[in-house]
């Protein structure tokens, strides 16, 4: 019989944590050895022999405990923000030191999300126009959504050196034609009901492609976690991004 | 055996005017007895006998054009713009002297998008967020299209007195929130390969509501153009909207 | 100042009582004056002076429980399945001899999916064809869903006499075509992540209306209950159906 | 300055014929040297020193225009349909004697229904459940879809030895779950107005990814099969299907 992976969850107070924790409870080949608050001394993680660290907690104490279960040994799959290019080249100078161990940063853990933006940059050049509208819940503050930001930047990328998506308006209310991110329209609904989706819509004569993700709540984020903690054991090094874990091409 | 309805089509040289010649051929209940381009002699549609007339021309002719018909007891059905409240109240007038005569003039002949925009306006009051998306070819110079702008209007006017929708946004980039027609928000997409397309999205705790209408082309203003044509005879007077036409209630 | 409306939910252990239980305690115009299990003594609704009762409990019991409420004097808006003519009509000769009091008898509380339903009955005759897809959670045991199969008999109800729906399928794989109701069809989709879900789909040349309706979880139903709750003391008799309260015409 | 690629159309006067032929003729980097019906002697295409053939025809012919074109060592790209695993096997023997000559054979030049099929095929093991809806307009034969037919067969590959989608159902309609291809799930719509859609659903815990390609009519393959013409020169051997030619990894 294989022996279950030891998982803990740094953050099991949060919304996130919370519904990690259950994630955990309930797939057969993983065994929950720790549930820990913000405030949770680090050392539990290592009485409970963690093999894999899920960190859920906040930008100011994430980089330390990530640091601490590398340090330590232990994997890591990070769900927390914060992690700009100075902390992650810092994690990675300390990762050099412990080459057998992973650590997973991923700004969207939504598998739906990261397998539609990966499609999104893929068929960016192929079409004449592109534009993206993500709709969200009335409490979001910003908008675009990060999600929405990220995959408008991807398509702009990719979309380098062709001509600009046909434009014919002249007169047009202010806002109307949404908001441009690198040359992209991006339109931001937010509607009473809804949680977190969003639809990249590609046209050319003749045709239209939609690449629609929606999220109906936490619990969507729980499998994308989940192949994280599998996968991280077997990936040394910094994976920056859930697609790094995925076969896409 | 019932005799067939005369119609005549005035601006048959332009797209419109050319489906509704076709339309009008097919249509087993109706006899085209002309199709006149703009420059025709009206005198045309008392030699043919019409007894109904089809005005697709342009805002500049279209005034002298059904008032013609109607001092000639020729029922009218007017797809032309530029019809504002002076000229339909001195039509109105004339009207009364020819009691027998009716006259339709719609802004929009798309059955669907008609009933979309009146099933919106009786869902408005019922929901605490809405928001409209509307849809068209790259071509179109002005955004939010007019049916966009007239859709807000009415729900604007059906939701007098409710609370505004919940919004928390606090940072935005320009117009990534849309235009705001009276209250409620507009999004533009512009896209090749697109033709017409409308989306009102409802939504309140834990439900959405969407009424979408797609126009694909031309042909979808004929099936409202044949209702308009087959009931004006029957209703005296000025009819403005093809909703008048409707059984919706 | 106005007195608050006193509100009994009976069933108030179950998922959509305990839903009902927060909603009227959030109202600010209501005042729940008992939650009572299915198993608590009806004598509590007049020891707490309820004026109005949310029946949520089993079909074997909610006649029974109606029934007290209204030779109570008590107002009453059911949740409950399994309301037969035979049971209707009982009822109203009971509510005849208590002609001040309401019932309010409601199949589905969401109020999007009684205006969509209502709305595809009043577009049903304008269009060529018509289908619809419902889509819900994979626990669902019967397909298509009740609501799928009311909306698809008040679409055939609506276009009696029309020609059938333009078909030219000649070889079709088992299935491929829905199942047909009424001469509609309806198309089931069972899917993780969903919870309740109907498109309405019309379409004639050159266009297409779409009717749809999401319900994100119970939540969903609880507007439609207070609607029901503050109407109910004004609508003496018998309703069936939230579509007799709303203002649709 | 760059010569232009001389390029024949052959089936010039079938629908897909004529627009090839103006598809070629917008493109400022082709020259079209020939417009063939399908009796016109094939000499025609030496005379013109076409350098690609578009080879639009019918199965009985296609195979022997094809051959001959190799055999005088212009390129093809072949949208008729009927070359089955023999004809294909054939045409690659006679391929190797000509290296330097390339044939593309595509049952579909949608680029965007290529795309759909691609991104499919890649998300479908990650999800737990996936179903297919597809539209057409109502004269078509067939249900389901050749294209839904395929998208249903990669994905049911892509899924081998993943648990079955959960499902429920225990009393259903006939053809309410659809038809099953290879274990997935398709509903066929037939609705006038609508040219050719697809929409793929994956779900899993509390998230859907949708992937939905709308063709609006004949002018959706033309993108598609001028990337045909641009890329075949420099792929010599035969290449089945459009996805060969993209750049999907």
């Amino acid at each position: 019989m294989t022996e279950k992976l030891r998982v803990a969850v740094l953050g099991a107070g949060g919304r996130m944590g919370q519904a990690a924790v259950q994630a955990v409870e309930k797939a057969e080949d993983l065994e929950l050895v720790a549930a820990l608050g913000r405030t949770d001394p680090l050392e539990r993680l290592l009485e409970t022999e963690a093999q894999v660290l899920i960190e859920l907690t906040v930008p100011d104490s994430s980089e330390a405990n990530v640091r601490f279960a590398v340090e330590h040994g232990i994997h890591a799959v990070v769900g927390t923000t914060g992690w700009g290019s100075a902390k992650q080249d810092s994690l990675r100078a300390l990762l050099a030191e412990h080459p057998e161990v992973g650590v997973l940063i991923a700004p969207n853990f939504a598998l739906g999300s990261v397998l539609a933006s990966s499609f999104a940059a893929k068929a960016a050049k192929y079409f004449d126009s592109v534009e993206i509208i993500e709709l969200h819940h009335p409490h979001k503050v910003d908008a675009p959504s990060g999600t929405a930001l990220r995959t408008a930047q991807l398509i702009a990328q990719a979309r380098k050196g062709l001509p600009a998506a046909p434009d014919s308006t002249e007169k047009a209310l202010d806002g109307a034609r949404g908001a441009s991110v690198d040359g992209v329209p991006v339109h931001s609904v937010r509607l009473a009901g809804l949680y977190a989706h969003q639809e990249v819509l590609f046209g050319s004569e003749g045709e239209q492609l939609s690449l629609r993700h929606d999220s109906f709540g936490q619990a969507s984020f729980m499998p994308g976690v989940l192949i994280g903690v599998r996968t991280v054991t077997s990936r040394p090094g910094l994976t920056f991004g859930l697609d790094g874990y995925l076969d896409l091409d």
